[in-house]
């Protein structure tokens, strides 16, 4: 076993906190040690691991277990692009590695944006209603282009996001933490909300985020806007956005997270007015689980060589800064 | 009354076949006498107008009034896209110009093809499903940017369907009626409606058009491939498109027409495997209406000042030929 205090002089081991299916790692046989652990084994297994692979990306396993005693691996990667699952105070003060899978989930969660803000135009779900019922009946739908979007989140995926509607022609502004060329800052967040017609919620979960759409932000919403949440499910109190879409404060939403995921059967989400509920589904398109085993593996050869990694986690704020 | 046979000399009378809502023809107060019809009543009306606007697009009262003896309008025009509703031999072989609404439709049919393509590409009727069940599945979706289209028709609404298609990088080739710069000839279409992720149906109903989606062409699409009807229904053989579901020859499809509108309740098509039905409605976005009555006060302010019309069909063709 190595030392996990200096650099490997046998094999490193990569611990995998894994759930079916297993990623594909064939390609580090003979250079490096695979390890699997499931939640209830990962404590034990932390002080031997060099490297750890947060494969199960749903679990919150690392918060409880990294805080326990013994040595910790060097490098935490998760196969995410979220990393509150597993950012404790102990990990983030400790000189341990955090990177994530930036760049995976842009393009396709910029497309499901795209797919739920123009459903929501084209009035699709009530079409599959009348569909259901066998009933004919002609509705004006809307245009998008010209109408306006509020993307929250300057990271690759809300970029991601605002290029696709723009490429549809929506007017679109991208909030971030800071004001940079293109994007808007913080001060001017009530601002863009309150005349946007979409309300794209697609940063981080930090202590600056965390519960940003409550019922004060959707309040200032215009009635005909539309809200939807591609990010993390408690950058919006739940019960807020219930009453929004009771209280027709708002004319509907999309929502792929969720505080507690998988939402439970008796939440009263699954049949609020104007509300569609996908299963945290919106990145992963057919092959994304092997994209995901190819940029660990890539990740891996560079450590392994001494290379700086790269999609460095910053763990005080709790995403990968810059650009 | 004016005699139609000569420019008018007394103010033109406007017919106007339609139905709920009228169009908004204000400005052409005290520069047309505007008189309404229904279908009933169009046969003994036609020979006293200078002017059909048949706003009732969904009529075809105009094919059977038509033929009937007296003088007959200068000019017809329809506010839709398609007219194989009016285009009967008798008035092709007329004097008689007839224009359309080209232009006004482009862009909404262009999104609202997106938006189809999109929710078939991300399952959202299956996580609506799901939604109605209570039930968390995810699902792997599939990624739009890099699939392969067909758009079959190329007019604007066929070239705005692929530039949209294209924005989302949906890789897109265009069948039109004879070869030019970016559009392909008839002669390649069964070679790209082969390999397409995407056979966009948009094109004009006309007798080489029609029926042209039968069993043969479903039978040569991948079986993952889609098919998307936005032209006129009896572009499909339905009991073709019917079998190419059922049989999985497809993996789905989303039509907007139908050969028969509405679509009784008793049609099979409503609950075929995989099928999206929406009542022709892909163009009509709020304020289309005010748009094609825009649109026809503008060609009559043409017209009453012998200038030249445009959105002229050939009337042998059935279409508006040109770019």
């Amino acid at each position: 076993m190595p030392d996990p205090s200096a650099p490997p002089t046998a094999l490193p081991t990569v611990l995998v906190l894994d759930a079916d299916p297993l990623p594909r790692l064939g390609r580090l046989t003979g250079r490096a040690r695979i390890e699997h652990t499931d939640a209830s084994s990962l404590a034990d297994r932390l002080p031997h691991a060099d490297v750890l692979l947060v494969w199960d990306f749903a679990s919150r396993a690392v918060r409880s277990a990294w805080p326990g005693g013994g040595r910790r691996p060097r490098w935490v990667h998760t196969a995410s692009a979220g990393v509150d699952h597993l950012l404790c105070p102990e990990l983030a003060a400790s000189d341990t590695v955090v990177t994530n899978a930036r760049g995976i989930f842009d393009q396709p969660i910029a497309e499901y944006v795209a797919a739920l803000v123009l459903a929501m135009a084209k009035d699709l779900p009530r079409s599959l209603d009348l569909q259901r019922e066998r009933t004919w009946r002609h509705r004006a739908s809307q245009r998008v282009a010209g109408t306006r979007a509020c993307v929250v989140g300057s990271g690759p995926i809300g970029r991601a996001v605002a290029r696709t509607l723009r490429a549809l022609d929506v007017r679109t502004a991208v909030v971030g933490r800071t004001a940079h060329t293109g994007i808007h800052g913080p001060e001017e967040l009530d601002r863009l909300v309150s005349r946007a017609d979409w309300v794209i919620a697609a940063a981080p979960l930090t202590e600056v985020t965390r519960s940003m759409f409550d019922a004060r932000r959707f309040a200032m919403m215009q009635p005909s806007a539309r809200f939807v949440n591609v990010g993390r499910g408690a950058l919006v109190v739940e019960e807020a956005l219930a009453e929004a879409l009771t209280k027709r404060w708002i004319a509907g939403a999309a929502v792929d997270t969720f505080e507690t995921e998988p939402l439970g059967r008796d939440s009263p989400l699954w049949e609020l007015p104007g509300l569609i509920v996908s299963p945290h589904m919106s990145g992963d398109v057919v092959g994304w689980r092997d994209e995901l085993s190819t940029q660990f593996v890539e990740l891996y050869e560079r450590w392994a060589a001494g290379r700086a990694l790269v999609n460095v986690v910053d763990k005080q704020r709790g995403y990968v800064p810059g650009r």
